[in-house]
């Protein structure tokens, strides 16, 4: 006779998923804004639209997004309070592009066993995260698949949703040659080119302080959360600036995001040296002889994100931003090129 | 000297994402309602809130899930064209609870190194369960980990965003004793329980005809689509039934779900052998000398979504939906719990 199976003995472990939630939940909760009409607990998350009511035009911008393997220097770590930061920043910046405001979030969260404290830590991360921007946490989802993840590794993806009035969106259209290209630094790898980075340093010390990096841990260095560029931009807008594009330097760099953006009949041209390039680059590229090309088309190399305006308005940005933001480039005519010189 | 390293040796493709989104392009098109005012390619999915401000008191619904390790199975056979639709069709079901008609949807799919066919064929089944339900696919991600999946196995995970205007929000709130419970069958395992009957099942034949499946291999019926309720729900809206709840029975039976919705003061009763059980239920219950309670605690056991209505309505409920629908049971007084009898 066959033992008795249970969804337990099988590998899933219901009361889990349910510590989790509660582990989480009131984090979760200080995200709710009053537009929040139903979150924890039921089937899906309610949200009012009573502020796209009072658009004129208004437009949903929505886009999901993982961290990809910045997880396994989480895992590698065994530190799990800011990769849930790195998701929901990924994410503004992603629809910020456009002009967009964040409204709400979902996250999911999967792993081969479901570990309560971990699963609640990355929440309260990605929570942590939603509230500084003022987004809800409107639902989310925790899944535990044995035998699809390896032990002790998550995946970790989230969904945004914003909303921009369609006057005030922003697509790239209005870019003409002779238009300026600044940039809004990044804290560092951000959440692309991890498994090159990793590849490389994996015979490294990260725990000890590091003499190529200022002295701090590479691990530290490693986990340093995904910069969120609300803040600067919404300052920009604020002052009027006339922002003519945004480009979220992520996946493929500075040479396959910013082309992007850029209208029929130009392209751009970056001068290195420019801004600070962060020094966990200048590591990997001499660690790990990797190309110069292969660098700007794997990581951002210290340019978060690019902003595109008329050169007369060159001062006001250097104004309300100061020091944070360096003059990188100049639009020019051309097929969408990215010419770094 | 150290090997030059790239992306491509450190195990990333982004050739191969490139090679998948061209694959996969025309079917994520089809889906572009006049609403899409941008997809494909850009930072984040543009839609159009027009829906929205034509209504009097909109209200967005969100919700984010994945379909568990079902993908295990079309790993097992290979089969990667309906487990997209599973995705959709228990996320539609997901907010079609509380009355929402869909808007549009994202996907994710990730997996330790992209196969391009693999992905595309997952993501054409997301695509035409999108375009069935007239849902946008406005935005996606595919990711390569490395490391963190094992070979062969992928996970995909879905966000749909909905709408309804808030006089016909359903919240259960309505419900009261007396009240009926109709059935919609479900059409198997849908997306829930599936690590627990792959445990059961690991051993049996999967491909050839099986006596207590009506001579249907095991392997096709594991991996029958999720049931969409959109187009009955709709239906009876149409035909004027006041639905007093909804509840979609996924992860934790009928025993959690249906508590979800029942207002303070008030239980269900279910009649055991009033709707039709798939074989695949008895099949595991059988094999794995599953306890009943716990049967109905993971599987949905032919119970695909609850429609509370009152008890009058009825006949009104079996003349719009025909034979499709089963009186399963009825609302008591009592405190929440689900007693099957």
């Amino acid at each position: 006779m066959p033992e008795q199976s249970t969804y337990a003995s099988a590998g899933v472990d219901i009361e889990a998923g349910k510590k989790a939630t509660d582990l989480m939940k009131s984090a979760v909760q200080a995200t709710y804004t009053r537009d929040v009409l139903a979150g924890l607990g039921s089937f899906g998350g309610l949200f009012s639209g009573s502020k796209l009511k009072q658009m004129e035009d208004p437009i949903l911008v929505a886009s999901t997004d993982g961290v990809g393997t910045k997880t396994r220097v989480a895992a590698r770590l065994n530190r799990w309070e800011t990769i849930g930061t790195d998701l929901v920043n990924h994410c503004i910046n992603d629809i910020l592009v456009q002009g967009a405001t964040p409204l709400f979030f979902l996250d999911y969260i999967a792993s081969s066993k479901l570990d309560p404290i971990q699963i609640a830590t990355v929440v309260r991360g990605v929570a942590n995260a939603c509230q500084a921007a003022e987004a809800a946490l409107l639902g989310g989802e925790t899944a535990e698949m044995p035998g699809v993840y390896h032990e002790g590794e998550i995946d970790l993806v989230g969904t945004i949703v914003g909303a921009v009035d369609k006057r005030n969106l922003i697509d790239g259209s209005k870019i003409y040659a002779g238009n300026a290209i600044m940039a809004l630094p990044s804290s560092g790898i951000h959440t692309n080119g991890y498994t090159l980075a990793r590849h490389v340093l994996a015979e490294e010390d990260w725990l000890s302080p590091h003499p190529m990096l200022d002295n701090q841990p590479l691990g530290e260095v490693l986990l340093t959360p995904h910069q969120s560029y609300l803040s600067p931009v919404t300052q920009l807008r604020q002052n009027n600036v006339n922002i003519y594009g945004l480009a979220h330097i992520t996946g493929g760099g500075v040479i396959d995001n910013l082309p992007r953006i850029l209208p029929e009949g130009t392209a751009a041209q970056i001068e290195l040296g420019s801004w600070p390039i962060p020094p966990v680059f200048t590591l990997i590229q001499e660690l790990g002889q990797v190309a110069p090309e292969e660098m700007y088309h794997v990581f951002n190399m210290g340019l978060g994100m690019l902003v595109i305006v008329p050169i007369d308005e060159v001062p006001l940005v250097q104004r309300v931003l100061g020091d944070e933001v360096s003059l990188v480039g100049e639009i020019t005519e051309g097929n969408g090129e990215v010419v770094l010189k």
